[in-house]
C-alpha cells in the first residue's frame, strides 16, 4: 500500500475528550476515529490490526473444534424475560422495533444461542458441540473514556460449549484456557497476560478472567509469586476460595500477593444449566433418560485487546505492532529525490511485494524525512526500511526493528533473504 | 467438515411464519435460523456461503481502488440532523443512549462517512478517494416476510467515494458498474441481473439499480430488447428519461418493453454535494480556490444476494450453490458399512481435502441411503461423490455434479485430477 494513496493521514492534534492512551495513539497514527464515546470507525490500517486478531482467535477456537455462527444484534424482548434478564442486564440498550415491539441490542447471546443450539442436540451423540462467533456488540455504559478498551460498540468473540455433564465441561474449559493463552501469545500479550481467579456463580467455585498486567490497567489483581496466576479483588476476602488457589495457604498468606494494575482482556464461565434450565434443552442419555445440557461460555474482544496492544507495547515515540498484529510486515520509506533513485525504490517495494511481504511504502513525495521518520515510529510496523540517495550509492538499505535503538545499514543482496527468514 | 460433527443438521418441519422461498430452503438446509421477523442467526454452512459472498465483494471493491474501513452502527441524532434527515428516514430504528442521548441505528452511512474521510482531504491531490465497508445494518421495516431479501437487521457493503468534479465522479462511476457485474456473475447471478435506470434525484439524471429477474421478485422493471439494460417503474412515465435509455426512443415505445419481476440485488447514485455541503467537505483546487468535494454511493447486501441465489438458482430438491459460493466443493456422501469399505472412503476424504479440495463429508452412521442423497440435495453443494460397497467394488465412485440429472461411474484413478481441473 503507497501511503501516498492511502485514504488516512497521521494526525496532529487530537481531541482531549478522549483522553486514554490507546484512543491518542491509535487517532494519530490514523487507525480508528471517534464518532462519540466508546464508539469508534475503524480506519483502513486500523481494520486491518483487528482483522488480523480476529483471525488469530478464530484459528485458536476452529483449533479446539469450535464452529463459527454469527447472532442477531437485534434480540425480541421475549426471550430476555425468560432467563429473568430484561431488567437485570444494566447495560442493556432498549429500543422499539415496528409494531411497538421491545428488542435489545445484544451486549452477550446467552439468550440466542441457548434455543438455537438446542434445537439440534436430541441425544447423547449430538454432544458436545461449541460455536461461536466474532460480531459486534452493544452495550450502553454510562461512562466511556477508555478508548476502544470500554465501547457501547465494540468488537466481541463469544463462544458457547453444550455438554453431557460436568465432567465434559471440565475438560473443554481446560483447552479453551490453552487456547486463550494461545491467542494473547500471538498477539504479543502473552508474557504480560495472568489467568485469573475470580468468583463462579451457582454452578462453579470459580470463573476465570486473562488480565494483561500494565499501569494504565483500571482493574487490580493479585499474583500468587512465581505462577502466571493472579486472584481477582472480589475473591480476597474468601478464604475457601484462596485456599484453593494459593499453594499450601495459612490465613495471612494473601497479604504477601503482589498487587498489580491490568486490563482484563477474556473472561470464561462455566455456566452449568443457567440458561438451558430457562430454554429446557435436554438431551436423551445412553440410557434413554432425558437429562439437562450442561454449558459453558467464553468471551474475548478483538477491539479491547487491540487497544490493550496500543496501550502495553506502545513507547514514546508511537505504536510498536507485533508481527500477527501488525496491518504491514514492513514500513518502507524513501527518502529519494533523483528520478533514477525513485526508480530503484519503486524496483525494492516490487520485489518485497513479488516475494510476499506485506508493504506500507511511503512514497509521498514532498514531505521531509524527519515527517516520514515519525510517522513510521507512530504507526508502528514491524520493520522500517529506509532507502535513500546515500543508501542506495552503497547498495544498500537501512533496517531497523521497531523496537530497536539503531538502524544498520544492509546490503540489498542479502536484504530480501533476512526478510523472509525473519 | 464431518456431518456427523456439524453443529446443525437439516430440518424437515419449518415454521410457515416465514413463507418465502429462501427462507424456507435455507432453513429446511440448516443454513439460517430466524430469530424473528427479519432477523436471521447464520449457522456454519450459511456463514460460509455469506462470506464467500462478501470475499468476493470484497475482492471486487478493491479491484477498483477501494479501500475498507468499519463505520458505527450507533450514530448520534446530531449527524442526522445536520443533513435533515433524522425525521425523514421512516425506517430509522431510534433509541437511547447513556444521559437521555438520542441515537439511531445506521441503515446507511453517509452522515458517518462524508465528515469522517472529510477531515483528510485537504487539496485535490487527497482526491479521488474511494472506501467501503462490509457491515450488519438496521432498518426498522413495518413487514419484513421476504426472509433474507428484507431483513431488519442485514448484511450490507456500502462504498462512498469523492471526487474533484463530476467527470471523476462519472469514471469512477462506470468502474463500479462493472465491478457490480463482476460480483453478479461470480455469485451466478450473472445472467439475470438487469443494469436498470431509476430515477436519479437533484445532482443526477439517473441513479442505478441491479435488478435480478426471477418470478419471485417484489419488484417490477421494463427490459430494453436485446440488451442487459432495464428501466424501474417509477421511471416509466418521464418520457425526458425514457428518451434517454431507449435507443431511437419514439412516444408509445415504452409500450413494447418486457415487463418482469426482479428482486433488487444492488444501487449506487450520484450523491452530488449533497453531504458535502451539509458538512462543508470542500478542498483547495491546482488554483488554490476551494469547491465542493462530489461524492457517489454503491450499494449491495451480502444477505440479500445470499437469498436471492437461494431463490433464483435453486429446484424442487433444494439449493443450488455457484462453486464460488459454496460452503463446501464436494459433498462426499458414504454409503459404506464394511469396516473396510468406510477405512476406504476415509482414504478418499483424506485425499481430497490434501489435494486442497473443501469437502463436506457425510459419515453419519445409522442414516438410510435416501436421507443422505436427499440432504445433500437439499443443501446444494456443486458435485456429489457417492462411495459405496458397490462402487469401491468396481475402484469407483459415482460423480454427479447439483444440476445434473444423472450421476457417472467415474475410476478413482482419474477421479482427483477432474476435480482439481473442474
Amino acid at each position: 500500500m503507497r501511503l501516498s494513496a492511502l485514504v488516512t493521514k497521521t494526525v496532529k492534534d487530537v481531541s482531549q475528550s478522549d483522553v486514554s492512551r490507546n484512543a491518542q495513539l491509535l487517532t494519530k497514527a490514523g487507525f480508528v476515529d471517534q464518532l462519540m464515546a466508546g464508539v469508534y470507525s475503524y480506519l483502513p490500517m486500523g481494520l486491518r490490526v483487528l482483522s488480523n486478531i480476529e483471525n488469530i482467535i478464530r484459528e485458536e477456537m476452529e483449533t479446539i473444534g469450535a464452529q463459527e455462527i454469527l447472532m442477531p444484534a437485534l434480540q425480541p424482548r421475549e426471550i430476555w424475560d425468560q432467563t429473568e434478564r430484561w431488567d437485570k442486564v444494566d447495560v442493556l440498550f432498549k429500543l422499539k422495533g415496528a409494531g411497538d415491539r421491545d428488542l435489545a441490542l445484544g451486549p452477550t447471546h446467552e439468550e440466542v444461542v441457548t434455543p438455537l443450539i438446542g434445537r439440534f442436540i436430541q441425544s447423547y451423540r449430538d454432544l458436545p458441540k461449541a460455536v461461536y462467533q466474532i460480531q459486534t456488540k452493544f452495550r450502553n455504559e454510562p461512562c466511556a473514556k477508555s478508548g476502544l478498551l470500554r465501547g457501547r460498540e465494540f468488537r466481541m468473540k463469544d463462544m458457547y460449549s453444550f455438554h453431557m455433564d460436568q465432567r465434559g465441561l471440565d475438560d473443554f474449559y481446560k483447552l479453551a484456557i490453552e487456547a486463550y493463552k494461545n491467542v494473547y501469545r500471538r498477539c504479543g500479550l502473552g508474557d504480560s497476560t495472568l489467568l485469573t481467579y475470580a468468583s463462579g456463580g451457582v454452578f462453579s467455585k470459580y470463573s476465570h478472567e486473562f488480565q494483561t498486567v500494565t499501569p494504565y490497567g483500571e482493574d487490580i489483581v493479585y499474583r500468587v509469586p512465581d505462577t502466571d496466576i493472579a486472584i481477582n479483588k472480589e475473591l480476597m476476602n474468601d478464604r475457601d476460595a484462596l485456599a484453593g488457589i494459593i499453594p499450601n495457604y495459612k490465613e495471612g498468606d494473601e497479604k504477601n500477593l503482589e498487587e498489580l494494575k491490568a486490563i482484563e482482556v477474556g473472561n470464561i464461565f462455566k455456566l452449568g444449566s443457567r440458561f438451558t434450565d430457562s430454554f429446557n434443552v435436554e438431551y436423551a442419555g445412553v440410557d434413554g433418560e432425558k437429562r439437562k445440557v450442561v454449558m459453558g461460555c467464553y468471551g474475548i474482544g478483538p477491539s479491547r485487546i487491540m487497544g490493550t496492544i496500543a496501550e502495553v507495547l506502545s513507547d514514546d515515540r508511537g505504536l510498536v505492532w507485533p508481527d500477527e498484529v501488525a496491518p504491514y510486515h514492513v514500513h518502507l520509506v524513501s527518502l529519494c529525490r533523483d528520478e533514477s533513485d525513485i526508480s530503484r525504490c519503486e524496483e525494492i517495494y516490487a520485489k518485497l511485494k513479488s516475494i510476499g511481504i506485506s508493504v506500507l511504502y511511503d512514497d509521498r513525495q514532498g514531505v521531509q524525512a524527519g515527517q516520514k521518520l515519525g510517522d513510521a515510529d507512530l504507526m508502528g510496523m514491524p520493520r522500517r526500511v529506509v532507502v535513500s540517495a546515500k543508501t542506495l550509492a552503497d547498495n544498500c538499505v537501512e533496517f531497523m526493528a521497531r523496537g530497536d535503538k539503531e538502524a544498520t545499514l544492509t546490503p540489498l543482496q542479502t536484504f530480501y533473504s533476512v526478510l523472509v527468514e525473519d
